[in-house]
């Protein structure tokens, strides 16, 4: 077994704690990652206080991993002992569904294996990357190539795909006019890869305040939602909107400024299900669609894309024992635009 | 003026009653077609009753119309006395946004002018197909195929093309498995449509009695949708599910049988938003979507494929003093599947 060392919360409510546990041994195809940086996002917070009710604890949460190869297990050979590379949002999944089988295994129809909160056969839970060291099997860790700086690159494993795959299912291109709804850890990737891939690209936020940021970022237009007058001026304007606020908010606002043809992407998801006015999408013959973080595949192209064209987050680099402090500021939107845990004083 | 005769609600509960007025000679480009049936729809019944909050009284319904011309007025060339012609959803659009340019003018930008209870420039109503004639601009006015069973044609102008549209621009072809909801007028049309598309097609309804109405009309399968063991056994099987039920129902549920990026058309409109989850959106890339009518192109396209494939709608007759009546059925969904007035005895 291996010493781990990380945080980890052991209810909703009394915050993340310093945690020590043991790994496994890395098995077949398997490597044990020293982990250096780990992101945060929402969604770590979201398991923290059991919002999806599915917690179980003690928790570790981070599935934005990036570390180096410390040990490769037996039949491992895609990295050797000190590669830097990454962990994302799941560990496993089944490879012989349909949806494995045509490489969307993030949808895996009997069920991927997250990093964190992760059900094993043998009913223990997968602990995350809030730690010093992970176990992972290679065909799910992702080579960082040397040119992508760290810690920055870390949120390009949950909250970049996640926005990169929204953009290149739905084949968003140059011409197209694109909102984004949202500047946090999602929001701020959209906007650089709207802007990298040619679009003319509109930041939507309901304070004032992230009217410069939003420039600062790339993005060529800023609609104050507080605004009815502007909203209404925007009205039937776009051909996506990428949606990245997890609250609960006015989509049928949002729906009424999309062309005729246009497509709603939904990223976060709201804790109450919103009513939607299903007027929108007929009288206007309108989509909405969902994306979830991207296949391997896509992950490794998105990673190819970001050296290419010099993408990676703007993050904010924390120590662990700030984690909480954190939390509590991702919670006022206190962030530009990602937490980076760096695991160096652990 | 030319003096109409027909039937009008002059309030929102004291039903339909005789009703004579008078419509404007043909202008430049109209024709004065002889009304001889007209079907009558669900948004016949949602307007007389202003659930939409918007109608006009006295409201004449009526836009599944078929007859013949009986005078072309000038500059009209398209159409000769004694032709069988249709009018469907709308009149008129405003021919230059570019909705219009697109040959989508049922999204026209500054407004379609709906057959019934439109807005003309004068301020003044447009009465619908429930009348002994109308004076529609020959852009607007469709050619009935001798071919073609009347009164049976009457409802492809709305029922037919509504649905038409929704499998043409969905490109739902041979090899999808589509599910309809709701066996009522659009569905009954969609079932038909998705049978001669070649694909394999499943009803969804809440009611046994469907069971052999959906095999008669050529569904392949039937699910009942209060057997909840019945629809989990449906999970994640179909690509396309075009739902025509306007009455509030658990779109959740439904949304859970769509395959990965399986496609949800709506075409009903319920009264009150409903609560959609979004996950089921992201978590298999699902989306919705809406469909409305179709374009003047999409009509007389729908009208060719019905006559090369011997498609019209199944129908009952009535006398124009069976219209409450018919109302009242409809309510009760007691048609199969279109009630459609003879106007010989008005």
């Amino acid at each position: 077994m291996i010493k781990a060392r990380g945080y980890a919360a052991h209810n909703n409510c009394s915050g993340l704690v310093p945690f020590s546990f043991e790994r496994e041994e890395p098995q077949g195809g398997e490597i044990l990652i020293e982990i250096l940086y780990c992101g945060i996002c929402h969604a770590d917070i979201h398991q923290y206080k059991n919002d999806y009710g599915s917690t179980q604890y003690p928790f570790v949460p981070g599935h934005e991993i990036i570390g180096r190869v410390k040990e490769t297990g037996k039949g491992a050979t895609n990295y050797k002992k000190g590669d830097w590379v990454g962990v994302g949002y799941f560990i496993g999944s089944c490879g012989h569904c349909t949806n494995c089988l045509n490489q969307e295994e993030q949808f895996c129809e009997n069920g991927i294996l997250p990093t964190q909160n992760g059900k094993l056969p043998d009913g223990s839970i997968t602990m995350g990357g809030y730690t010093d060291c992970i176990v992972v099997h290679e065909n799910y860790v992702f080579a960082i190539h040397p040119k992508l700086r760290k810690p920055e690159a870390a949120p390009l494993l949950c909250a970049g795909v996640t926005t990169y795959c929204a953009f290149q299912h739905n084949q968003i291109r140059k011409g197209h006019k694109v909102a984004i709804i949202g500047l946090g850890g999602l929001g701020h990737m959209a906007v650089k890869f709207a802007v990298s891939f040619g679009a003319e690209v509109s930041v939507l936020s309901s304070s004032y305040s992230k009217e410069q940021s939003s420039k600062d970022l790339g993005a060529h237009n800023f609609i104050i939602t507080t605004n009815q007058a502007a909203v209404n001026a925007a009205s039937e304007r776009f051909d996506f909107i990428i949606d990245t606020v997890s609250a609960l908010h006015n989509y049928n606002m949002y729906m009424r400024l999309l062309k005729r043809d246009g497509t709603f992407v939904v990223l976060g998801i709201p804790s109450e299900n919103p009513k939607l006015d299903l007027r929108l999408l007929t009288s206007h013959r309108r989509k909405i669609t969902g994306s979830f973080v991207g296949s391997i595949e896509q992950t490794k192209d998105m990673l190819d894309y970001c050296v290419q064209n010099n993408i990676t987050a703007d993050v904010e680099v924390i120590p662990p024992d700030y984690i909480n402090t954190a939390y509590e500021r991702m919670r006022k939107n206190d962030v530009k635009y990602r937490f980076v845990i760096d695991m160096k004083n652990l």
